[in-house]
C-alpha cells in the first residue's frame, strides 16, 4: 500500500467526460490498495471566464477579491469530482485550500505557501476515504483566500506530498512526460525516464513547458518523487528524483533541450567602464520589477567604455527601456538598443559535471547549420545560447541530433502545457 | 446614520449591468453616511448550470459536495461585486459565510443558522468599509460547508440584520414590494404600504411568492424591520413591521390575498370513527415527510365511519398515497380518493382578529360568482377556501373587489420571486 498524491489539470477534467476519466482512475488507484489524494485544478476554461466577468465589472480588481473570485474555479471542479467518485462506490471527501490546512502569506494572485496543516486530509485517509484538494488556493492568517500564481495547482500537489510524506506525487497531463525537445519542433524529441529536479528547474526555467518552478523547487527540497504522466493512458511518464544508490540512475549526459522565443534582448552601448555601474544598471531593472535572464559584458571598446547585453521577458522589455531612459544622465551610458528578435537554445544535463567536450560539440553543431551564436551563458548543468529568433527551431533540431537524442520511433503526442 | 442590510437576489445581479446598478445603489447608500451591509445570491442562472453540471455527473450526487459545488455561485457574485464598488471609489470588502460567521447546523441543502459570530462583519464596519457577505451558505462546527435551503440568502440578510442590530433589511427585488394579490391574475392589486409580520407569513405559507418564511419568522423574532422593494426603482417598497405606538399603523382589515396552485387533496373514506385513528393517518402521512396543510373531517356518514380530507404539496402525493396504500390494513379505511385539480384561496388579515363579518362577505363573494367551496380552514388571521383549480384565478378576483382591495391605478409590474 502506498500513499499516492495525483495531480490533475484543467484540460484533464474540462467536461463531465474528463471527471469521469479522472474519476475512474482514482478509483482504481484506490481499489488497489493505494491511499489517494487528489489535488485538481479549475475545469477547463473556467478561470478564463471567471477573468473575463472581472474585466466587465472593472480594470484594475482589488486583489483580495480577485483571488476569491478565482477559487470559485477549483471548488466547482473539487466537488464535482467527489461526485464522479462517490458515484463509482469509493468514499470520498473534498477539501478546499483552507479546510486542507494550506496557509499561505498574504501576497494575493501568488502567494507562498508558509504552512501545512492537513489534519483533515489525514483523517480521510485513515478513514479509508479518497481526500479530493482544491488546487491553487490557500488562506492567509486572517483567513482570507488567497492563490498561489501559474502553477498553483502543482505546487499544492506537491507541498501536500512533502507534508504527508508521499510515496509519490503524480502529475497528470496531457503528453506522456518530460521529453528531450519540445516534440512540435522535433519530432523525433524522446520521452526522458528519469531526470532529476535539478535539471528539470533548469529545463523548466528556460522555456520548457513541463511543470512549474515552484512545485519542481518543493519536490526537490523535500525529496518528494514526481512521476509527470499523461491522464490519457497508463504508460509510466517520467520521473522526477534524484538517483539513489539502490536504484542508480543511468545517467546520461544531457538530459534535454529546452528553447525560449519568449525573451528580447537589451543592448546598453558605451557604458563607462567603472566599478559600481553594472550594479546600478541592475539595480534599475529591478525598480520596474524586471527578471534579467543571460547578461554578457562585451569587451572594451577602450579602456574607457564598454557594451552591456542582457535578455529579460519581452512583456518587461518596455518598462525596463523606460527605466533606463530616465537613468541615462546617472548611468552615463552612451545608447539603448533593443531586440526583440531572439531565441535562446538551453542545453541541459547533470552529466556536464563530469562530461568534457559538450560546447565544443554544441558550437559545433551550430556552426554547421550556419547558426550565429549572439551570446552564451552557463550554469554547472546548462549551457544556453542566444541565436536570432528565425534561426531557434533549426538550432534546436540541430543540437538534438548532435546529442544523439533522437529517438528510434517518434513516440511524440501534442506537446503542452501542465495546466495550472 | 443607520446600519441597513441589503439583500439583493439572483436576477439583481445577473450580468455586468446588474451588478452595476447594485453597486451603484450599495455606493450611494454609503456616501449618505450609512453602514451597509449586502448579502447578494448567485448571478441569475449561475445555481441551476451548477445543478446541470452535477447532473452530467451523477444522479444521485452526495449532499455535502452538492452544497460546496452550489456555494461557489455566491462567491462569484460576492467578490465581482465588491470590485464593482470597489471601481466606484468606495471601500469595500467580501466575505464568505464561513469569514462573516454564519453557523449552521448539518442538514446539507437546508441548514438551520445556529449562531453568528459576525466580528469581521463589524470590524469592516467600523473601518469604514461596505462588506458584502455571500447569501445561502454557512458552515458547520466541522467547517463543512452548508447551504441553507430555498430563501436562504433572505434568511442570511435577515439574521444578520438581528445580529448587527441593523436599522432595517431592504430585501430587493423586481417588483416593487407586496400586493394585495398576484398582479398576474389581479391587475388592479395594489402594493401594500405596511404589512405585519405575521400577516407576511400567512401570505408566504399559502402560496404568494414574496419572502421566504425562514427569513420573516427571523425577522419577527428579532424585530426586524423588513423593507421590500425593487432595485429597479427608488421608490418605497413594503415595510413588514409590527406597528408601533409612536407610529400607528393604519391597519387595513384585510391585507392582501394569497393563491397556492400547487396543492393537491387527498380524501381518505370510510375511516373507523374510534380516537387515534387520525393520529396514526398523519403519522403515516409525516413519515414520508408529506406536509399536511388543510384538514377537512366530514361528518360521519353513519355512527361508525368518517371521511377525513387533507391538502398536500402535489409533489408529495405519490409517496403519501402509496404509504396510505401499505397502511390501509393497519388503518382500517375503505377508499382513497386523490384530487390534483384544486386551488386554495387565503384571505389573509390581521384585522380579523376584531372585525366580524369577514367570512360572510368571502363565501358571499364566492357564492355570487358561482363558485363551489370544497373544503375550508382559519387560523386567527386568515381564512383558506379549497376551490376547483379552474375557478381559482377567478374566485381571487372576485374577493379582492368584494374587500375593496382594488387600487384606482394600477402600479403592478412583473410579480415574481425574490430568488433563493
Amino acid at each position: 500500500m502506498a500513499l499516492i498524491v495525483q495531480k490533475f489539470g484543467g484540460s484533464s477534467v474540462a467536461d463531465a467526460t474528463g471527471l469521469a476519466r479522472v474519476a475512474e482512475r482514482i478509483a482504481a488507484t484506490h481499489r488497489a490498495g493505494n491511499q489517494v489524494v487528489a489535488v485538481v485544478s479549475a475545469m477547463g476554461d473556467t478561470t478564463d471566464d471567471l477573468l473575463d466577468l472581472a474585466a466587465q465589472v472593472t480594470p484594475r480588481p482589488p486583489a483580495r477579491e480577485m483571488d476569491i473570485l478565482l477559487t470559485a474555479g477549483e471548488r466547482i471542479s473539487m466537488s464535482l469530482l467527489a461526485m464522479a467518485i462517490d458515484a463509482r462506490g469509493v468514499p470520498v471527501r473534498s477539501y478546499t485550500g483552507q479546510q486542507a490546512g494550506v496557509l499561505t502569506d498574504t501576497t494575493y494572485g501568488k502567494a507562498q505557501i508558509v504552512k501545512l496543516a492537513p489534519e483533515r486530509i489525514v483523517q480521510s485517509l485513515d478513514d479509508g476515504q479518497v481526500a479530493i484538494v482544491a488546487g491553487f488556493q490557500g488562506v492567509n492568517e486572517a483567513n482570507d483566500v488567497t492563490t498561489l500564481g501559474r502553477g498553483g495547482s502543482d505546487t499544492t500537489a506537491v507541498a501536500l506530498a512533502a507534508a504527508l510524506k508521499a510515496d509519490v506525487c503524480e502529475i497528470y497531463t496531457d503528453v506522456d512526460g518530460v521529453f528531450t525537445a519540445d516534440p512540435r519542433v522535433v519530432s523525433s524529441a524522446r520521452r526522458i525516464a528519469e531526470i532529476t529536479p535539478e535539471e528539470t528547474l533548469e529545463l523548466a526555467s528556460h522555456g520548457a513547458k513541463i511543470l512549474h518552478l515552484r512545485a519542481v523547487e518543493f519536490a526537490r527540497r523535500y525529496s518528494v518523487p514526481l512521476h509527470v504522466r499523461s491522464s490519457f493512458s497508463h504508460k509510466e511518464g517520467t520521473w522526477v528524483r534524484q538517483p539513489t544508490k539502490e536504484d542508480p540512475m543511468e545517467e546520461p549526459v544531457i538530459a534535454g533541450i529546452a528553447h525560449d522565443a519568449s525573451q528580447g534582448k537589451i543592448t546598453v552601448q558605451g557604458v563607462p567602464d567603472r566599478p559600481g555601474v553594472a550594479a546600478r544598471l541592475f539595480q534599475v531593472c529591478a525598480s520596474v520589477g524586471a527578471n534579467v535572464d543571460t547578461i554578457v559584458q562585451n569587451v572594451s571598446v577602450d579602456s574607457q567604455r564598454t557594451d552591456i547585453s542582457f535578455t529579460l521577458s519581452t512583456q518587461e522589455a518596455e518598462a525596463t527601456m523606460h527605466a533606463l531612459r530616465d537613468a541615462q544622465d546617472d548611468l552615463g551610458y552612451q545608447d539603448l538598443i533593443y531586440t526583440e528578435a531572439i531565441g535562446i537554445l538551453s542545453l541541459v544535463g547533470a552529466g556536464m559535471r563530469t562530461h568534457t567536450g559538450i560546447s565544443s560539440t554544441l558550437f559545433g553543431a551550430l556552426y554547421e547549420e550556419g547558426i550565429n551564436i549572439h551570446m552564451i551563458s552557463t550554469s554547472e548543468i546548462r549551457i544556453s545560447v542566444v541565436v536570432d529568433i528565425d534561426e531557434l527551431q533549426r538550432a534546436v533540431r540541430a543540437v538534438h541530433s548532435a546529442f544523439d537524442l533522437d529517438a528510434s520511433e517518434t513516440e511524440a503526442v501534442v506537446y503542452g502545457g501542465t495546466g495550472r
